[in-house]
């Protein structure tokens, strides 16, 4: 249809819905089953309009769309490609492996998940065991959507220890995780809301979804510029800003809880990688300054593993029987199994072990990371190390897309810093790689890095023998 | 506000959306609190509407969206009242139990929930350690989202064996349960699907939210009158029609299912109990006659425990990606380790054991309901009794109200038929209690049973008196 297209989209009518919803479909269709591969440019809207005879604008709408979704990502000077995170095709004749969702290059450097190896398989059969023969026969009838109380009383504690949380077992809801966490909370508070600059696209896809407006707050070294935030709730994480790496200025903290507090627009706080902090002492959460002000949001995706599907709300006391009415009448998604796996997980130490054990493990691949960038393409920078599962490598303008197609040649998955960009955003356009440095296989993290420096020595030798500005 | 109702309805603009959105939200708070609890009356929404100033429809229309949410039951003769289903109050200041969700009345005879008590503790524990020690280390990374290879691999030949079901791996998407099973396919799907006149308002209130419009087919001691069906699909319960309890008829299950092939309304094969029969032979799965035009759905939920949150969807092949796309680009709900445990369990015969052990239980009570009852209330008939986890006792007109009423005061939680009645059913009423035998701890068992036949006996002679006819 289009010049290294390989996708043919059926518009019939019989699949109901609009034009637009039908192109975004056809598409997502055709990423799904791998005849637009992870990575694989998309062609000009106006192309593709031209082909299937339809308005330039519903082209760019499902573009939009699916950009939103995490699907597609867009880059000034590269165009709208598929997302280097999509799952593997779904092809009827090609089975996968069980829960394989890397993307298929042989070295995974992208963001937001723990090295699968390290899931403490022994200590979690361990503990479902205790939980399975302490739990009363209750525990097994339909589940109460809040969550196990169980789980809920053993959160309590941990939270307050090492986030500095004040809450009580009645105001946490347990969810699947962030997104189902955010689904929610789209649904009880919708309006608009602000949302920082940088963020994860998959989040802006589910808000908008769920009816919520985004509006872009600045960030910068200090985190989100708070000041002169407005709607009815904001967005925030705080501890680690996500990606670009820097905690939160703790005047901006004191401002946006004070603000929280007297009525301002309610703080959600996305505290998705609290537990993994190295240089410095551990930032406690906003929601400890105005518990009355703030919804945190946390769950075990990075800690243990993201298969678990286990998440919490913390919320002011106002919005838990809302929050629970929208989630259902008795529990639709979180295993009662897991959760009280992990409650007996918490209170018997095991998941403090386990989260001391990978910090640490963390901690010396970040350096090696640092390590090896400043050897051998010392004119990038690393910034956003001090905490988390990924850091932000800041290139030269223009250097990103080629940074990306040469991590491509080399067998890196990894993801540029514009994936993330609120498309709404007015701030200057930054270039740079979101490098996770946690879920590689151990005796592959040495590889994957150094087919990285390989690229990026690639990309900006090539940029300084003007050989290459196509990305510019 | 009105009498003898304990609520107060905020309807600040605050909350967003219209004037309907603030009441049914109000309502449903109201019901989580404990303010309304399960059973109360409401006021008529004439009353509701004069009280709070504002239009009769605008109430009218929050009751019936409550209705098709499963929080509020409509009677005839008995008006509007909340469900005795719903969760008890999630107030801050009265913790529950852990995954305590039944109803406060001593004798649980509601249906939809095997016994709490039965769940194979020692057996999920072994599994669960076996699955855990053999899986790949990718099986911890970000979920596949059609499900677990395992899982998927496992169902396939015991599908095959015990409904007749033909299909692959490839075909089988795993969710969180039937409900999550229907949101996913009124998004894929969408437009009018023809449902049976008695089913679960919670299925149409999942499908209401979902865009679908639902009109009612009539069902007869043969099941759902399918000959006439048209719109996009049909949502049918072939194996045992939930819950009025006869299986489709043979004429009428070859007649849907070869519809189905030739392009008329896809089929939703809704196989909720499926393992339990007791007096004939199993019926097979409509979706063995025809795989490319039937989506089947099942889940543990019956057989294991709700709190389990396991399903699956056998879906005909164009469908998949589509469904696939609709649930997301990583797992998001279901627990990986539960569904590698579950494969464990059905490959490894632990699943049929327990589905056999639960087979002999139930039919027990079973026969114990229709024995007590024979012997005591000898002038109701129970009815589809043939398989499943729950019986209808048919009551003559205008015998409901008074039943469920004599049943509180007895201590019964149980439903009305009418409960379950498509609020659009243009079919005579038919009066009657859905008991479900299965839910009560095996020690209850005989008591509930005393209260049930104690309040049908009451109810019944006060209507033989002509003391009490309200209800009529």
């Amino acid at each position: 249809m289009t010049r290294g297209l390989q996708i043919d989209l059926h518009l019939e009518p019989a699949s109901g819905g609009s034009r637009r919803a039908a192109v975004t479909r056809a598409l997502r269709e055709a990423v799904r089953e791998g005849r637009l591969p992870p990575g694989s440019r998309l062609p000009p809207y106006r192309s593709l309009a031209a082909d299937l005879g339809i308005a330039r604008n519903t082209v760019a709408e499902a573009y939009a769309e699916l950009v939103a979704e995490g699907w597609l990502t867009a880059r000034q000077g590269s165009g709208t490609r598929v997302s280097p995170l999509v799952t593997p095709p779904v092809a009827p004749a090609r089975p996968r492996a069980a829960g394989g969702a890397a993307p298929d290059l042989p070295y995974d450097l992208v963001q937001g998940k723990p090295d699968p190896a390290t899931f403490p398989r022994t200590a979690w059969a361990a503990a479902a065991r205790r939980a399975l023969s302490a739990a009363p026969h209750e525990a097994f009838g339909p589940g109460d959507p809040q969550g196990s109380a169980l789980l809920r009383e053993a959160l309590v504690p941990y939270l307050a220890r090492v986030r500095g949380v004040r809450t009580t077992p009645e105001r946490i809801v347990v969810c699947s995780g962030t997104a189902h966490a955010l689904r929610l909370l789209a649904r009880v508070i919708g309006g608009t809301w602000a949302v920082e600059e940088y963020g994860l696209p998959f989040h802006r896809g589910l808000l908008a979804e769920g009816g919520v407006r985004t509006v872009p707050l600045p960030v910068d070294a200090d985190g989100a510029v708070v000041g002169g935030v407005r709607g009815r709730a904001v967005l925030l994480t705080p501890a680690h800003q996500f990606p670009t790496g820097g905690p939160l200025h703790h005047e901006r903290r004191a401002a946006v809880a004070e603000r929280a507090r007297s009525g301002g627009p309610l703080v959600l706080e996305d505290d998705y990688d609290a537990e993994f902090r190295y240089d410095r002492k551990p930032v406690g959460a906003v929601q400890g300054l105005a518990p009355d002000g703030v919804v945190l949001m946390g769950s075990v995706s990075k800690s243990l593993s993201t298969a678990l599907r286990l998440g919490w709300m913390v919320l002011p006391e106002p919005l838990v029987g809302e929050v629970v009415a929208a989630k259902g009448v008795r529990e639709q998604y979180s295993s009662v199994i897991d959760q009280l796996t992990l409650a007996e997980l918490l209170t018997g130490g095991g998941y403090d072990r386990h989260v001391r054990r990978m910090r640490q493990r963390y901690r010396t691949r970040r350096d090696r990371l640092a390590e090896v960038l400043a050897q051998r393409v010392p004119e990038v920078r690393v910034t956003g190390i001090a905490a988390g599962l990924h850091a932000v490598v800041d290139l030269p303008p223009g250097a990103e897309a080629p940074a990306l197609a040469a991590a491509g040649r080399h067998g890196v998955a990894v993801e540029g810093l514009s994936a993330y960009r609120h498309p709404k955003s007015t701030a200057a356009h930054r270039d740079g790689l979101v490098v996770g440095y946690a879920a590689a296989p151990e005796r592959r993290y040495g590889p994957a890095l150094d087919a990285l420096c390989a690229a990026l020595r690639e990309a900006l030798d090539a940029r300084g023998n003007g050989s290459d500005r196509s990305g510019s």
